[in-house]
């Protein structure tokens, strides 16, 4: 297929039935709130809050034509309306007492969907113990190989589809973030991978059974956890080979959301960078998960190459080459879900002179997650639709590691990232690119 | 003159010879600071931080073709070295005692260039203290109505270009805030206001008369202070009739430079607003100054503005339409120039969750300033060249309450200011725009 | 009656009966706040956190004794169970509409003690709004004159001692911040004041009022704003002759309340003071009455003089003499009850260095203020059985602007105030006085 | 000897001659702080901020009495005339090379007293990498045992006071925290001590040999750090027995100091605690110290037990029994030796309603130290003097870890501290004890 065979404008057909979306995951905090704010949504209770697809406008044309239509007035997607939820969990409780049991949305929120919520029942879960040092559940499969979780997961799926008559589905994964892997062999080719999973390689974690398992059954993955998962050569042959999109990693909430919208300030107006210290109190069970150095490694990764790819050091040798960048996370059970970030960053300015920005983010992980699952959900299946597949790198805006072609930098730029978004949409839809460039309100006034 | 009649590409000639840089207030704090840092950075004491002109590059083509110049060797601009400053003041000090009294820059940073600073002597002001109720100076012109102080400045400026051999000047107000003026009948045109100075009316302000003499003698007039000036139909026409660039107004430091970041990224996410509070504690003599309520109300109206554009209520009632803003400055004289802003951040996400941010910004005012009074004169210098003139809003990027063509709304959002300079200055050199569309990078893949 | 005729020890009777309390203000937040607590701890649904009567404890003896009672069990005060609620305010409201309107306790709070809520009644107030600008409410007395007005009051007070069989009463203002009165000629002496009473002056406040009816009748009056009412000779001089016990002024709750926390650390430690900007937001009832500069000028002092009177400038002018005190507040209707308090610290230590101590305190002003009321009332009960009149200095403890005898200074440290309200216990129950002297523990060793 | 044997009032002489003062890690940050400004004060530079016993004063008798002489006219201590200077350091660098890399003081305050700080030359340390990872350095003692260096020590102090002529010594450590040592069998008792010194024992670390050689040299022993040292069996032994004082441990500076004026204040009105996190950014020596886990083992515990012993969870159960406590702290270079600490303090009140304070402060962490080991010289001194020897307890005023009897408990409350010592001079001076009983002062009101 040609990139002029995408699928553009009307010929982009509006989606009809329901839309799967498979969680791993799906008894946690985010996955809960995800799910309780939909119906909420459907119900009208609640508004979609924080969801660019549903609250979000496109400004088309010129600045004085003000056509301005809502994204979701704008390119065909499913509606908040059309999902249908399944998921897998390592503990049994069902969608209401999970959500209790996270402590996220308060009683009152959850009564009036109490009852959508309990139908929420997990599938059992691939787990393995080596991966999540700090978690331990018994609701898991028993598979004695790999491959038989893979085939297990794939069969989960196919009688989902089945019981609720669906076509289309989206897997977005909503669990723990997994100990820290480092690509090796079995990652870098289609083969190497499959036969590491008949042999039951070691380095083939819990995530990648179900990203297989959703690929080889035609289905996205989105990858929210920094876990490395699809982010290897052997998943993006995987991903091209079966037409399918992925995209990943690590949904961009709290902390790192905060630096790729402070960091471009700074480097907008060329203030130097002595160093960023960071450290983040939670006390839900990502907070536990991450409180085991090895996962809490896979985290850092995640979080530390922010700054230097917005900064471009390689650029500004004087003012980003040797910051000192730190990050930490403790487990501060009293925080509960609602994540607090602090931040205190040195910055100098003229004649290198300093001066300081403390920030403090008292923000919720799981309020700041559930509106982009809904929206990297609607944006998957669209891309799906138009016949995008491989790697989306439009979808960087929701990641904290946002996966990319191979010689190319990802693009942190909060800015950046949602210009691209939307310079996208445009393109899909044929509309013309915004570039921000004003001089043409002024060529009356020059003539 | 029609737009394609601008210069462009090869035909901007490489400016050449000195460039005089006039400053009204040139005994202040910013203005001290700017002229001690360009010198530091002439005798390769410092580095020019902070100055998007010099320090910043642009990137040209695509992500994979790296070229990535610095602006000051893509665009013809003049060089520091090429300035030659000259001002007025209310206070006889030279530009070394006004540096001490300003207590930004240490001692030990002006000892090096004391000579350059000390030759620096202001001319005697035009001043009314009905405008600034909080200074009282006695180095003022003896002007006996204002069309006579309007040709002193004139005379001064001629004096000055002859004593150098200076043909291309920049003006740039450093000076206070002044009490807030309405935009009343006699600004309304050129002919009303020509008249009004010549009636000696009281609502024409000394930055006006300042402002005056600099278009009268083809000069560009930059406003760094939230002064209407030339924020009036009656200077725009005279700006046009001249062929005068001019730009404004209110340089974006501090607390509302962090406001213009902060509140895209928020926006960005479709995060609701309920409230914001941000109080500033300041202890120079722009403090001192804005403890008056009546150059206060001229500061506020510039500093609420801006979230009423950026976050755009009239499109999202529901996020935007009734947070409450709230703006004070204290005058807090341990601080001295060291501008400490508190901005405390209200805001709700997913299934309406509140969440906090708390944004302590340790800043320093004239440094903050300084760059961009740097770039403002180089870039104003290079509008003439180029045939630019009236309201230059390609430079909102520099400015709290940027001037802006009637029937349009003030870019405030950093990041598309950025974008629009870059993209303006793309033009000029004839480079293609840039818009963050990559799907091209991926084609290849699709085929 | 002499000194030595103060009951104590085993002449102290265990109060019974029940405990009548008054309260002007009675529908504003701190007084529904404090009776719903009150009743959420007599139905076992609460603990009375914040109160030091009930769990406090008091240290008897020597270190290694270990002998340390509640005060409650110490001290023969009243029970929260033998309180009885009566009041007046501006509006209708009963207790539970009040409280939710104050929305301070959470609806889940409420509910299971709303039947008792309801039952409290406000009766009619005295009110003028001279006093109380920004607020309006229309359950007032329809009093001719001042004078009948007090008898008016006087008659509430009867009533309800007969309704409900009460001996004992203590009066506690909880209303707002009246506009500031300076002590003048008709405060003076108690003649003055009953000849102003009787003349209608403007100088005589709504409080006063209450504080009259409530001396007139025999019953302890406690001022918890920082209105003079009681605070004047005329007043002491009718609280003696009454024998009645007299408390003020200023619930010592958030940013106060921290100040006298901080600055008796900075003091331990000789650390200077360059400066102290105290900036607050509040969003209810109280925030807005002090939006009125004429009641902020009241809270003003209150809030200023603490400083001074803990730092004593007099004893260490090179460390305090000069420091810069600025104190906000700003009426910000997001954060509702919860008072938010931003100070902004600038000390030196050794050889003149500066440092810096910021410090946000996210409180509730009703929550703080609640569990003073209890211990104030139980004090100011336990004073009156006791024999001890005028004003309480010994409850310094509780207040912004503690009052005191003249010729004397108060007290402002919470350290040295809540030692001085221990040791008075002890001398009540014929305990020995504590020093924190601890030489006697290694008297053995050094033998 | 006797208790009552203990010289008081006019029997303690006014001390004559110089006094020598002993500072292992004389090259740190610590001491050449502590150096240069006594130096500063001696020559009329500076004054003696932070310091206790220069700027303190002291209130006698009744309050209207306003006898408040400074402490160092009340108490007959030695002046900062009288110190003379020595020490050990693993660095051979001089105190002016070694203050200008400590970069605590700028420049300008060190030139004027360079020519003093360049006469302090370090004695070569005892040193041993085991006990301190992070650093290293060659000017150590080439000694073959541990009693060997032990000799040596006393040796370079006989030399010492010989050449200065010198008869009163204090030693005080200020040198770097050592990895966690248990107290084990060979610090139970001195005879174990001593053989274990003998056999070279890898239990004993370098600060105890120093400690050993001062006790055997008759020469009291100050521990500004957490180190073990002193506070064993053995060497309060040694120290009655050679009848000298000691005291510690770790100087109480920056975030600590803060933990003990803020927990008294929320237990003074019975506010609960849910949670207490602490994160500390510091760039100096000591910052790389503790970034070695081992030695921040040793802080850690200094640290944490702080907030136990103040809040007393075994009285307030509902209050104090199950907060969250953590402390961590990171190396950060930009910060250099301006510590910064941030605490977030969860605490709930009235009905259990929660409520935050964020507190940041910016501090220095030598600056606060310095004035400390000028008081802790003096006072050493004095108790010397008095006849007081072994554990001092009423210095614990200056410690985060206060040494104490058996059986008693460490009193960390800073205004009990203070009290504490106070108290005690006043006891020497035989003046009355203060108790802040003020009822007295009411007396005649009530006659």
């Amino acid at each position: 297929m040609l990139a002029k065979d995408l699928k553009r404008k009307e010929d982009i057909e509006t989606p009809r039935g329901k839309l799967g979306v498979l969680i791993p995951g799906i008894g946690g905090a985010v996955a809960t709130t995800f799910m309780a704010g939909v119906e909420a949504v459907r119900r009208g209770l609640a508004e979609p809050i924080g969801s660019l697809t549903q609250m979000g406008t496109i400004r088309l044309g010129k600045r004085d034509e003000y056509r301005t239509p809502r994204i979701k007035d704008f390119v065909p997607l499913a509606s908040p309306d059309d999902l249908v939820f399944a998921g897998w969990d390592i503990y049994e409780a069902n969608g209401y007492e999970a959500a209790l049991f996270a402590k996220v949305l308060r009683r009152e929120h959850l009564e009036p969907i109490r009852d959508f919520l309990e139908t929420v029942q997990p599938m059992k879960a691939v787990f393995d113990r080596r991966f999540v040092k700090n978690l331990d559940g018994n609701h898991v499969k028993s598979g004695s190989s790999l491959r038989d979780l893979t085939e297990a997961v794939k069969e989960d799926i196919a009688q989902f589809k089945q019981a609720h008559g669906i076509d289309r589905c989206v897997m977005i994964w909503c669990g723990s973030t997994e100990v820290y892997l480092k690509p090796e062999e079995p990652h870098q080719s289609l083969d190497a991978f499959l036969k590491a999973v008949q042999n039951n390689d070691p380095r083939i974690s819990p995530s990648m059974i179900y990203a297989l398992a959703a690929l080889e059954s035609g289905i996205p993955y989105i990858n929210g956890a920094p876990n490395l998962t699809v982010d290897i050569p052997a998943m993006v042959t995987l991903a091209k080979e079966k037409k399918v999109p992925i995209a990943g990693k690590d949904f961009k909430t709290g902390q790192t959301l905060m630096k790729t919208i402070l960091a471009p300030g700074l480097k907008a107006r060329m203030l130097g960078l002595e160093g960023w210290y960071s450290t983040n109190i939670l006390g839900n069970r990502d907070g536990l998960v991450l409180d085991d150095k090895d996962s809490f490694k896979t985290k850092e990764e995640s979080k530390l190459s922010v700054l230097e790819y917005i900064l471009q050091p390689q650029l500004y040798p004087s003012l980003y080459k040797n910051y000192y960048h730190k990050v930490t996370i403790n487990y501060y059970p009293p925080r509960g879900d609602n994540k607090e970030g602090w931040d205190c960053i040195d910055i100098f300015g003229w004649m290198g002179y300093p001066m300081q920005i403390k920030v403090d983010f008292q923000c919720r992980d799981s309020i700041l997650a559930a509106p982009l699952c809904l929206d990297l959900v609607l944006f998957a299946d669209l891309a799906q639709r138009i016949g995008m597949y491989g790697i989306q790198e439009w979808l960087s805006f929701y990641f904290k590691s946002p996966m990319h072609r191979e010689g190319l930098y990802p693009e942190h730029d909060l800015f950046i990232q949602l210009m691209k978004l939307k310079n996208t949409l445009r393109y899909f839809m044929g509309e013309e690119q915004i570039t921000h460039f004003g001089l043409d309100y002024y060529m009356n006034d020059l003539s």
